[in-house]
């Protein structure tokens, strides 16, 4: 740990950034949280990730640099940016969408135009507070430059833009992120494995006052269910020690130790599938994150911005500059399955967001300490949750 | 006009209701709007009425009954009952709706299940303000009588039931609405013309403090949008004098006679099309009822219950019981048509509503008068804006 | 219909459960969820229920008759109607109030009021799926029968009532709820100890595939939150057995035997509190409900109607029909005591439900076990969450 | 690009309409609607402005240089920002305020915050579409570089900042916006008159394909409703022409030469008022925009982005960090004046927008010319509609 730290400082006094190609590859030895026994329900896909939905692309630009005392604009830097594309930066082809604030002491722009037409135009980018402005911009100017995918000015005009706050750890008032790390995190996404914890926007985040940042995680269906696959991304930033359960068990309690700083945060989950819904069928998904969330013992904060986004990959070319597009809509009543796999990938998100994380010191030596998975197996085991 | 209104209590006397033939056949010689010269935008459908919509049939039930002073539980009665269905009265298959409070002091059940699913699963009931419940019941009970679409209780079980309020010509706290109005009303619904003014739920209702009540019109688009139909009934109970305006005439301050009472009462407006539009689409429409009530002067004051519904019969059997449909779409950027006809259908509706209702004596001998069609004429011609 | 008129009022008097007294009182020996060592958070009031709120007052009207094969119309009857009076039957004060739902299958009529206004101006009924339009109406009968507020009919004329579908027990096409229940219910609720399980509108529910109905339960905050109370109560009727989690252990995976049937159910949830909150800041704690709901393992699934009401008696005297009124509002920064007291107390209230309930017996046989209560300890010690 | 920006800098230096100290006075021979004889209701405050509302202060930022063929981040320029501060710069006392989306297509950041908390904590920032974020971030920059509030890095984090798409006339891809534009709109903002038309954000907009941009009016209630103000400013660029009415008179149609471009554009819509209103009625007064709006024309086209947001003045000290705040609320029933109020000075603001915008020629020689005043009198008169 210590060591790639090191080298994580090196390549940050380089450039700032991390590579996005280390932002798609986890380490093969890192440990996720089912492999350290935490119960589970359901089936995962290949990658337990939300790229698990064909086509979803996920890019990270983790910005790392300075040390000990704040200083505004000179850091210490700990943030990032991460860009989401529901059909891969190569296709300007735009997604059914719907999103759900279950309390919105948070910013994500571009959702009034997600309610209004039901299509998500671009990718979803999150990051930190006071970088949502640049990111936003950001997105449009990489359009600009790709000249695409038509010459209008229209489209991707309302980016999509999340956050969540890392001022305990970041020079949040710095505004180090720039328009290039945006543009490399959308250049840089990737299918295949996700980096989870300190990671892109997650960077400098805090989950249940132990390190939190970047967790995913996906479920698979049955041939029944058509074999749709369910992936949640989160950036997860929020919650009190005390109220962290995981499995059901009372974990916060258990380890009080170190406790990282006493608000309550905020998280971003963005929920994938391939299942053919509908606009109104997507803010039903999204509003089903509340309940994985739930579970690991959020009480969704007054200081928290908690906002979800759905989006479903089936139906291409439903967004047509005119005319009449065929779709493809799944019964509600066939939603039941959806729901548990959402409410159960974005419970494993944030758990694994939490085992991934890693102990970091920031801006005026303030220190997140990771969950320590030693304590975490000892505690399921006291209460019997412990998987193997 | 005074003998229609004796033959009518004639026939409540008897059976306290209208006919749902004589709901469905206006009489050949009553003047609409159009035939009084107002200028109207845009070219409607045959009849002009929400029936120009395929598939939607209209039924009304008039309860007129005593005169003087108010007993609660006596009378006088002047209410009624409209049942507009969707589809038919012979169908059980479901259209995708949409709804929308401009002013929220009103009653619309049903819409919860409406928002959450995208359907609407039944017909939709305009009745008074006490007698909801009355008619949200019956509905069900009418379901269950004719044993459809399926045994299950299920479909159907929240039925829309939308109201205003009579209380100034009715004795609205006397009940008088039954579960066989409501039979009635449904079993009786027809296509084609649709009876206007002082029928159905409209019968007691004031509009610009004149007497109001029922009122539709209809648009039909051109070819290159394939010739789809919008059709609005409202029920038009709002408004004060002062604020009426039609075509723009500002008709409440021309014609300041006789106002019928202070308060600003409520609406409630139906859209239907034939477009292969959406739920989060038919919100859309049904948001632009608001802008064609305000053409016709409303603020949407406090005390109304300004509640709008909107619904495709385009994409039959898209709700399954399990399974995946498929649908047609409207583009967005195609929208722009239906929103005008549904602006311009709206104000017609209202104006229509006006043109056709009779002057009333009711409860209290509480009076609202007809709006006179002369005078009309001739603040048009004052203001240079008639049209024949 | 006159004779089974007689016959119900005949039935009435012999066999149902309808006396207010009754419904008001539980048995001193019957456990709670505490009593049996479920452990919970948080301090609850003297009563743990919901009337912990100085002035709510609750009242049953339970109907149970006949048994054996459904008869539509002649039962078996397995129902009822519950009221609940914000500032109890003798006020017309108005309360601050918000609403939330979670999925909205169901029906929850007055909200778009509540919504506009940011006032309840009556009480809270709560009764089965096809009994809503009768308690609405019955609600305004019988406030035009006790002559207040005052004359005009406009307060109480759009009642708040919700519901869930007790049709697996009861005949819920017959329609046996009658406006004397309603009467019966609101002129019988008190304060003080609220029966459990099945009573009132609880009395056929289900909930999580065993005997369900109402539950309540309190939390009283310490004195630097001006120990304010919130109270919650809940008519439960949802859940699969297999999603029931108590105390985060999966009991419903542990006590798989006799599951009711495999819909997903509703729930309804009321919140109050004397903790001076807005309208909008009410709405945040009626969102708050979900997460409590969740950590019962619910997914909230598309059968299900998961609507929640929230109210604060705090600010008496805020309606004024003219005029400016003087408000206290809590910060917003201080909400988070209440926000963990509405998810604690929801948790506690659905397992107060599931403990109360009794096995039933209802239309064509159907049987809805008890949660047992030594299984639910022997789990519970299993899982080393027993407390006492 | 640095060079780029150092030229910008010196374009600034020496051409651009920067100084707030024009923006804040208009020249005294400039006519408004109601100098031409455009007939309005109600009696509108000193200045007929958003100004009107005690506090209020306003700043525009005006960017006009180049000419001639578009290039992309070279201009030609034809944009700005404008500040709408509640409680004026000097004060960080938070408002009440909501906020409605009549067409969601657009941006209104900061609203999720405004939804859930009640307040809008920081000014009301209007800008081009593809400069929204620029502007966000330097809200929050102003805020850091004046250190206040106080430290938390908490407040004004999430900036109410809005748009409408200048890039018929703007060089909208170039990102010509810089936060040091922010920053002298903001420290610009004065009370007074309101420079209209060609000012700040409405530097490049087009308003029923005349020539729009920003527009501003009020009215000012009687002594018995307290003498409240009411102010509105817009920032209007919707509207095809043939839509246009002026007092219901259908003037888009008896001009219809000319016009700019055929899309259907966007309208920012800001209430203010001094009456003391909670979040959720003036989310009420928000939506009431909709309707003045309506009263010009407007369908609220598929590509509009009409948005709306209305705060109140009174209650100052309503946020505080912990405790409970004294608050004064208006009785629901005395809105009324409230509503036709802000549905006055909404139609008023935007004809006043229309009146006050000059012809302007932007990128690729694009030209929208202003509405011409003499012919705008003529329509009038012909339809007996000219009030002088």
């Amino acid at each position: 740990m210590q060591k790639r730290r090191s080298v994580a400082a090196i390549i940050t006094g380089l450039l700032l950034t991390c590579s996005n190609a280390t932002g798609a590859m986890p380490p093969v030895s890192k440990p996720r949280a089912r492999d350290l026994g935490v119960p589970f329900r359901g089936t995962p896909g290949p990658e337990n990730a939300i790229t698990d939905v064909a086509g979803v692309e996920v890019g990270h630009v983790t910005l790392i640099s300075g040390a000990g005392k704040l200083v505004v604009g000179r850091g210490p830097v700990r943030t990032g940016v991460t860009a989401l594309l529901p059909r891969g930066k190569e296709s300007a082809d735009q997604v059914f969408a719907g999103w759900y604030s279950l309390n919105g002491n948070g910013e994500m722009t571009g959702t009034t135009w997600v309610d209004e037409s039901g299509f998500l135009e671009g990718p979803i980018m999150i990051t930190n507070t006071h970088s949502v402005g640049v990111v936003r911009d950001a997105v449009i100017a990489w359009r600009v430059k790709h000249g695409r995918p038509e010459g209008s000015g229209y489209w991707w005009s309302l980016p999509l833009v999340a956050e969540t706050w890392d001022g305990f750890l970041n020079d949040v008032n710095g505004f180090h992120i720039k328009p290039e790390h945006v543009f490399e995190a959308i250049d840089g996404a990737r299918a295949g494995p996700v980096r989870e914890g300190n990671f892109g926007g997650g960077t400098g985040m805090i989950c249940y006052e132990f390190k939190g940042g970047i967790g995913t995680a996906s479920r698979r269906l049955p041939a029944q269910l058509y074999h749709y696959t369910v992936g949640v991304l989160v950036q997860c930033n929020c919650g009190r020690r005390s109220q962290l359960q995981i499995a059901g068990v009372p974990v916060g309690i258990e380890i009080p130790d170190h406790p990282a700083y006493g608000d309550t945060g905020s998280i971003i989950i963005a929920v994938a599938t391939d299942a053919p819904l509908l606009p109104h069928q997507l803010k039903r998904i999204a509003r089903r994150a509340s309940l994985g969330l739930a579970r690991t013992g959020s009480v969704s904060g007054n200081g928290s911005g908690d906002m979800f986004v759905a989006f479903s990959t089936a139906n291409p070319r439903a967004a047509l500059p005119s005319g009449i597009s065929h779709l493809e809509m799944l019964s509600n009543d066939d939603m039941n399955p959806l729901f548990e796999a959402t409410v159960e990938a974005t419970e494993e998100a944030i758990v694994n967001a939490l085992v991934a994380a890693e102990t970091m010191t920031g801006a005026d030596d303030h220190k997140a300490i990771a969950l320590p998975h030693d304590r975490l197996r000892a505690v399921l085991k006291k209460y019997n949750r412990l998987s193997r």
